[in-house]
């Protein structure tokens, strides 16, 4: 028995449904959970659809052959098919900050997180520890002005040795280069420390404190070329006072950005996380 | 243009989603919307689909026939088909409060229920003025020990006389009969003001109170002849802390009560509540 | 018996609280409540304080005195004194939404808003009915790029024939003249349909939709010359998704609207906001 | 310079507050921050106070001896000094879930809970890698209904030879002893994984799925002789829906359990928690 994950986005047109879900069980497969959605104003059309099948491996690559000439073609899809037994590889970026690090990793170890983690990379040694205590692979290389290409050079390499399928970036404090991006479209995950649009850039718990909001809040994006102006995953907030310095703030955002990066990790981990011009789609 | 919304619930099977989407394609309708559910525990299959069809009535009439003794029959399904244009009747219960009752009543001038009103009833004259103000006809018959069954006869009269589909009770403060319970099973609509199944039954305020929680709650539920004991619709709570006294816990409740009535209006209404073995479903 | 409210703020400097303590004691007043925020960063001192006194009417007028002479001036004191008794008089301005306006005026019937409301302003006649159903004078003036300071005028006549404390802008959709807001500085309370700094001036619903967001928030701010630049008193989110149309966004907003205003409204009618270098100290 | 808490319960009269500001003026003392509050129902007044003073070791045991003799004795107080840089020693208890004690260890590790942890005491040896990693003691003794004796024993004795403040029960899944609880009124604290006074006891996360919730919780509380009816300190609250399963469930409230855990570990230590008749006053 096989599970897998089928994403779709195509233009919207009359009887996806019924073809696909047609087409799913005639192929003997099981529908165990359906979801779309339609842009009207774009008129596009989104699904995540899960099935079993009682299958072996080759049944796959036969549906994958017959979907593409079938469904696919006739409605123009874009589209991805996953197993569930074929975990993906995940890589973490981190630099000093230890929360986010500890609270996936725990999660990790929990089963919370279906995945594979083959090693952790920081510009910065400190967190070493931390990767040793969970058993995982730690590479650290300096970033600077003067070597940003050679970096970048060590960090691409990194990632095709390991087959990796997306970034975490866990308060990893460097900008990550054009070309890694172009690479990994919709794959990076940053957690920023703000309600975006609000606060962008560097310090905004410093900014927020200097307004005199009376919430603060942490988002989960992918990367863009645009800083912090990628495609929102997820964002939470937390209601804070006067009496709130900014050490406060850092501390109650530490709980916010644990909760709302690994939240937007677990959903594309799951494969419920579509995007569409700039903005995401996300499948409960 | 006509738009129905088509609730199911039947024994799990395969196949159900691929035939209904298909039936309803094959139809000339166009999908707006799909959400399913399955209870693995119990193999119980649940689906709410939302579909267009370049239909006048009767086209209708024949789609609920050919259903009947297609998908319906095959899979042994309860069904229901709503047509959007085919506004539902709520009635309205009250007593001395009026919170709830402004609170409806706004959204529903507002736009935001897409129901009629043909009356609100109460067992004390008080909010009559609001009734009024609102052009809504009102309706008061006293209710005690002594009179209950010519109560529940006023109100029964009224509901068929209305053609009523579902009520609410915007804090009516009396026990409702068996007799209505079983004559609207799953359709009316309480609110409780705790967390349930925390504090049931009169004052859960002063409960609340004495027992020190930091958090209170609202709950609305179906009635069924277990108080407070009903399917549950929707919940929601508020922090509280040692310096609010019950005055300031009735003042935060009285919000609270609002939106989680209204929410779980507004789900009824959208035909987005479906309720097995005392539990709900509630589509997106 | 008289219960009174002080609140101060003055330079920080050791010995203030036990001053101002025992100046209440020895008047023979008993504090209830007392509350205090310090600036570390500016050196400011801030403290909101209820007592009761059994005292006469005269009796305030001579702790007025002797407090300007006593700890007034020795701590160089900006402060002031309000008496439980003497209400205050807030007037509500607004042009054609209506549910804030409706919000409000169900809070003043059920006691909640310890004020008097002389008078509602609009620049459209379309709200009258529900000023007349609760009762309360409606005036309109419209108000155009040709008359503005006609309108202004009609205002601030009103404001002093009524003999206005603050005034509550309950969706009024104009800009408010300089001169109202000199005259009422920390005085006038806005709702804005975002959380600010994110999204200020006009649809921001409409970007927040373009954006993508996950939450969307309304912040109470008093009016500043800088739009939606004021200090913020109150701010609430709640979460969407992408399946929320503009429309969705605009009726969950309509609660937060409400929410959040009437929170900030309370806030001030009960003397808990202070206002020190575009910020708020908002006393629990 | 020594910067102490004073905490203080007395039967309500007037003055207190005036002569206390004043005993702490009059003895080169500055207030940071003062808090109070009166439960009007019992007459009885609360008060939390942190001042500085420019003084050393035994001025402070000066201020103790003087402050007996003054205001304490004439008010008939309740009353405990800290001074902040003797910290308290902090026992954790587990059992085999580790999602508490990752998060408490981590909390600890960055600084923001100002404890000693001399040891982790468990039942079972499962969690003795985590506080190796952390550089910790660990103790493990097994119990069972034979050795509870023992085990009681073995527990008091460490917590005796260690000096130990409070314990903290980071999801321990064995039943204080009536000794302990005696030893440490008001200074055990459990997470208990349900909204209390809903779902005590075991599997409440069960229940709550059979009861068809919309919310699951937790809740820490002190730990009495009866069980989950102690003093509650902290709760939050997770939304949930029909398509969480109880392993769901199980997930959402790990991250319950770890903020509301924290929260209350953090007041506690900050002396910011005050019981009074099985509830409890946060000041904040």
């Amino acid at each position: 028995m096989s599970i897998i994950t089928l994403t779709i986005q195509c233009p919207d047109q009359k009887g996806i449904i019924a073809d696909v879900t047609q087409f799913i069980y005639s192929n003997k497969g099981n529908i165990l959970y359906i979801d779309q959605y339609v842009d009207r104003e774009n008129k596009a059309f989104f699904m995540r659809l899960e099935s079993e099948f009682i299958s072996k491996e080759n049944a796959i690559s036969t549906f994958h052959l017959s979907f593409e000439k079938g469904p696919a073609k006739k409605y123009n899809m874009k589209w991805s098919l996953f197993q569930k037994e074929q975990k993906r590889r995940m890589a973490l970026f981190v630099s000093k900050y230890d929360h986010c690090l500890y609270d996936l990793l725990g999660r990790f170890k929990s089963g919370e997180l279906d995945v594979e983690i083959p090693f952790i990379y920081s510009n910065h040694p400190d967190l070493k520890h931390i990767a040793d205590s969970f058993g995982i692979q730690f590479y650290h290389f300096p970033v600077s002005k003067s070597n940003k290409f050679e970096a970048e050079d060590f960090q691409l390499n990194l990632l095709k040795k390991y087959n990796i399928s997306f970034i975490v970036l866990a308060r990893y404090m460097q900008i990550i280069s054009s070309k890694l991006i172009k690479e990994y479209t919709n794959s990076i995950i940053n957690i920023h420390h703000s309600f975006l649009p609000a606060f962008p850039g560097a310090k905004p718990y410093h900014s927020a404190f200097e307004r005199g909001v009376k919430i603060i809040g942490a988002t989960s994006h992918y990367v863009t070329d645009e800083l912090d102006g990628g495609p929102i995953i997820e964002q939470d907030v937390s209601h804070v006072s006067h009496s709130h310095s900014i050490d406060h703030l850092l501390s109650i955002g530490r709980d916010l950005e644990k909760i709302v990066l690994s939240r937007a990790v677990k959903n594309h981990i799951n494969h419920k996380v579509m995007v569409y011009k700039n903005k995401t789609i996300i499948f409960s």
